[in-house]
């Protein structure tokens, strides 16, 4: 049993109230502990539809949940928002920006990843990332900002680059984002404007590998580009972005003129492995053991994106809700079984349930290993899986409603520019 | 009939999209002319509303629709995101920020109004008003920021300032602001943190007058004072504030710590007498003719929160959303008569159709003149009016789905802290 102060239950503090962290959270309501969540932010957020954000279907509360409301019936549960700068991992204690360090017998550290520029930091003015809900509101602004732009200007180069939306990056997040900039263009404003057309937008999706999708089997992802290509959308494959700025891109020796670049080329993690003062991978996550535990640090898990873990195939076990979420809950298991003195879980398995990906209106692909489908049906199954697995019933019923709506209209709810800009 | 240029249709410019300039516009649909709508936002904002923003009961894309879904089938009309800077009256033009000046025919400003400090201007930083989405989604955050901030600190005078929320001005936005806030702390907060009990949380309404709601019958004011005293707000009448700061208030010489303050005690109209060079009244409204035209300007139109207009009993015309229709649909008519030389109307008339305030759950009061009422009857009438005045059919369903979960759960759906503040 871990160390106890003055008779008090032994402390599990959780960093990060993503996927991870609200699973080990839950996974631990019925352990002799008491549980700290601490989170910068007051509210959890579905990341897989923060997309539909940034492309104006949903709003941001809709996959946003209040951490203090999914907790609150949790009894041994404690919420924090606060930002955390440090972990003394030698005193036990996590440091914080504002107010007392936090004590800890155990740490789960789900501090998650944030988009990265592969040493280009300077790309992120031109070209934001999608991470957070102020990422997701900028995006939109500039998309729907772009399109009035291009409305008023009578300088017929200028309209070209307004009309010109580049996402870069042929992940997930690059495909869902390029379809959805498409479906917006194409339907969404289609007879709104006067003097521009905006189906005549063009929508450039750049790929630095061969192919789009990687995570996928080849068939779907060369599915995927043809329904993007259905859309609208061009897909450049194989070709690096080389520069990023106000004007647009240079990809291939070529430049591109555009006015609104999305970046979805790459992540880094969270700077848990700076903190820890233990090895990372390339892309920052900290190298952890079999039993999820930091090197040297039997009583300091690492989970999510913020952790580099191999799957039974030795495959890197890919950074997606349900791996964090699988993650988080075997942490506590651990932690729980050990502060009952019983048998530990043997190392951490990962399954894979799936992967699924939307390209845009009755168009997705899915992979469940022994079963790949394609189209509407795919397209129901994603609709489907990502109102089932928001977080409150409030969210569920909403999104469904919203997106039964745009279904119906073709239209999208959420058409705000808001924010600094919006003072024009 | 209007000058034509070049055989062009007139020209009717609209100066802002909010109850006024888009009733005007509808009403021109199918007037023999061209219909210029300019909104420095790209929405339209239902107002009345917005305080449920603020108290994270709403998102803003439930209040807010795009200018351009709502004119898109009005093939007459074209919408400008543009900011006005001015008009020149003599060469018929009106002044934008970026672009070319937009000729007019005629000309409707139904640029609104604006929260003013009475020559106080530093107050705005500490006690923010509410008049647009981003003041709303700021006092929002404020309000939620101060009970976090509240559990993680350990000065109990800090939290004590942290936990009273201060509300300025005693007219239908005070009045609603505060029986919000008391909602917030009193139900939807009550049960989610550890340190604190948000139940504990003193909200405060100052009013300089001697009563409340100076619009409503001084029965129905007294109802809404003793409605506000069981939500557990403290009504303080007849003490000004003379003095805000990042600390609290000064009123009545007394001062009275407090984090969150929020500012309903004024408005100032848009700076179009300013524009036009016109007389203003002590509001800054354009004292406008009888058919609503400017002083010496017969093609140009002031309507709503802009216009100082008398009813036919020499009362002003409030600055409420109907007021604004109807003097918006009325200068159009106007307009029309002139276009087809036709008999023009008579002289603008208001007709005030009744008086809405909410106070809390089940608890509102509604004068019809000949008839009042007060609670839970008046509340099912308010809100059934603002979902039928709400623009779009999406906005309509939605809001009322977010209202009747609150109503089951007593919870709030949009609890966000967004925006810069948020990254503690």
């Amino acid at each position: 049993m871990a160390t106890e102060r003055g008779g008090a239950l032994p402390r599990v503090v959780i960093l990060g109230a993503g996927f991870g962290g609200l699973s080990a959270a839950k996974a631990l309501r019925n352990a002799p502990c008491d549980v700290v969540v601490i989170d910068r932010r007051n509210y959890h957020l579905f990341q897989p539809l923060l997309y539909q954000v940034a492309t104006a279907a949903l709003s941001p509360a809709e996959i946003a949940s209040p951490i203090r409301s999914i907790l609150s019936r949790q009894k041994n549960a404690r919420v924090l928002m606060a930002r955390v700068t440090g972990v003394d991992a030698q005193r036990k204690l996590v440091n914080l920006e504002r107010g007392r360090d936090e004590p800890f017998d155990y740490l789960i550290v789900a501090t998650g990843a944030r988009h990265a520029y592969f040493g280009h930091d300077d790309w992120a003015k031109s070209a934001p990332g999608l991470k957070k809900i102020e990422d997701a509101t900028d995006i939109r602004r500039r998309i729907l900002l772009a399109f009035e732009r291009a409305e008023t200007t009578d300088d017929a180069d200028e309209r070209k680059a307004l009309l010109t939306f580049v996402v870069i990056g042929g992940g997930a997040t690059g495909v869902e984002m390029a379809g959805a900039i498409a479906e917006v263009a194409h339907w969404a404003l289609a007879d709104e404007f006067r003097v521009i057309d905006p189906t005549q937008a063009r929508v450039i999706l750049v790929e630095a590998g061969p192919r789009l999708l990687p995570a996928f089997p080849a068939d779907l992802a060369e599915h995927a580009r043809k329904a993007l290509e259905k859309l609208g959308v061009e897909v450049h494959l194989g070709r690096a972005v080389e520069h990023c700025d106000d004007n647009g891109i240079v990809y291939g020796g070529e430049r591109l003129a555009a006015r609104t670049i999305v970046w979805g080329a790459g992540v880094q993690a969270s700077p848990a492995a700076k903190w820890l003062d233990v090895d990372k991978d390339r892309a920052g996550r900290v190298v952890v053991a079999k039993d999820l535990t930091a090197p040297g640090h039997a009583e300091i898990f690492v989970v999510g994106d913020t952790a580099a873990v191999l799957d039974g195939k030795g495959q890197p076990v890919p950074g997606i809700a349900p791996a964090a979420k699988q993650m988080g809950a075997y942490a506590a298991r651990v932690i729980f079984a050990r502060l009952a003195g019983s048998e530990p879980p043997g190392p951490f398995r990962y399954r894979h349930a799936g992967s699924l990906a939307t390209i845009g209106r009755s168009a997705a692909i899915a992979d469940f290993g022994w079963l790949k489908v394609t189209g509407w049906l795919a397209w129901w199954l994603w609709g489907i899986a990502h109102i089932y697995f928001l977080i409150d019933f409030r969210s569920r019923f909403i999104v469904a409603m919203q997106w039964f709506w745009s279904y119906l209209t073709f239209r999208r709810g959420a058409r705000l520019i808001t924010g600094t800009e919006a003072d024009v």
